[in-house]
């Protein structure tokens, strides 16, 4: 192991190991339940930001800009623990989430399809909690509004 | 919205998002207690294995090869549920870890370290859970015994 692998794995200093594009992975659960929310990206000032503010600020790779959670809906997200793997590359945000979800498509969770198991072939997929939790059009089209 | 965007939002056919290097985003968590144990990634052809095994299957980016987790190791993890988020470039997978941790440096989540909020500039991490669970030095080598 060397020297460097081994101040990454077991030091105490963060030294995030960002990809080509700048970016490392966040993992977002809901401290009330353990699910996931949602997985989405950091560059080095969305992730001072969030350890500094203690609420989650993200990079968004399609829109190429920094954003932070909530800012159109409101629903932002509380940070309640941030963890980092073993090499660095990923965050695990536990957060308190704000409001009646984390997916632009009005769910809760990004992850409200379901993979059975036992499949070959071209996989299936079965909605699980996929029930809306709000309306994605009336809370961007009244945040656009609030905009000039 | 595409229809294209609506029918990999809202339809039931699993159409993967692989990125240029061909491989979508892992996160596995711990059936029985919610905690993220690692961030992996698959390919076509560990995702397929995955599904019809119902035993987890990745792509190792470093090693430039497909693995079937606890090949070496024997900590094999079986699929409690798969599931694919909103815009089908990750998945997440709900595991029974079998043996004594997922994180090839003994512990049972790779997320062994938290960042404490509110700091500015560079961060210092802290151990959490952070007691190691295997002795991965004894687990690999005897694996590398095994094998001819």
């Amino acid at each position: 192991m060397s020297s460097s692998t081994h101040d990454i794995e077991e030091g105490l200093a963060l030294t995030p190991r960002f990809d080509k594009d700048g970016l490392v992975t966040a993992v977002v659960t809901d401290a009330a339940n353990g699910d996931v929310l949602m997985v989405a990206h950091m560059n080095a000032e969305a992730l001072a930001k969030t350890i500094e503010s203690g609420e989650a600020w993200y990079f968004s790779r399609s829109r190429r800009k920094l954003w932070k959670k909530g800012e159109e809906s409101g629903h932002v997200q509380r940070v309640v623990e941030l963890r980092v793997d073993c090499d660095q590359d990923a965050l695990w945000l536990k957060v308190e989430q704000v409001g009646a979800g984390a997916c632009h498509t009005g769910r809760r969770s990004c992850f409200y399809r379901a993979v059975p198991l036992g499949q070959k072939g071209a996989a299936r997929l079965e909605f699980r909690d996929a029930a809306k939790t709000f309306d994605p059009q009336a809370v961007y089209d009244a945040s656009a509004k609030r905009s000039p």
